[in-house]
């Protein structure tokens, strides 16, 4: 029952979550012997603003 | 200090939720012998087209 | 396709476990009318130096 | 390679996003002994109606 | 900033995980158009007494 | 009510944990106006090899 949360910057069309959601299913299904029906994806669009790298926002105030 | 975190898929109404929180806090409480005040609960909804299940998005793309 | 994750302090039985996650399963899916099959738990159990609340670990330094 | 996930209730202005960002990486760098550009910080802000607290939302139903 | 966590079932040789660290990081640089020195992946290992599905443990009380 | 989880690659003493939770608090309770015993930290050690960067785990196979 793998659950996977793939957490990113800005957003991503639906094509590029399909793909995502197919290939790492597909990765994860293969390389850990897990049937791909058992396999829960959860993607977050996080806003720029909301992430920090070295304690900066990606999207800092001015 | 119990943390709850509740994702589902699509919306709820408030009333919905309020019952989830209430029903989940009791079982918690009850099962774990924890105090109610304690149990801090987190509802996401998350929409369809950022779940996926087999690899493929529950909203995919035309 | 709910996902739950609970967080406790310390440990629990199987037992306790077992009624959490029968427990949880059934109000989530009375209240938000999901099947009972689609919901997934995983319950972490987390050493109390590990945890803080108020700033204070729940199994402090001495 | 610090993963922080802060989840708050309600919003948080830019400034303040960014004050929270720089001071808990300063903590973590410092007490953590890791280097500032490996921390990686997540704010997510919460609707109160999705947060509970003792079972009850912190913007229950009326 | 991609930030992923894979929770699985059980555990995993450090071969797998190297394989499932090398090929999700591939999927989404590559779809999600991000470099692969920004993307941070975070395995865990839960018990299977600690997963449930349709609210029975994957290691149920006997 | 708000909830931090930090993930640090490895361990940390008692300590350390004390000291970061102590910090992370200060911070919070006082850039986002939160008062203090309202604030939940969690703190996961996570093993270098279950952790990855550019796709290669921090701890990788020989």
């Amino acid at each position: 029952m793998p659950y996977v949360n793939i957490r990113v910057a800005g957003t991503l069309t639906k094509e590029q979550k399909a793909k995502i959601a197919a290939g790492v299913t597909d990765v994860i299904s293969k390389e850990a012997n897990k049937p791909p029906e058992a396999i829960l994806i959860f993607i977050d669009e996080v806003a720029k603003e909301n992430i920090a790298k070295k304690g900066i926002l990606l999207d800092p105030p001015e």
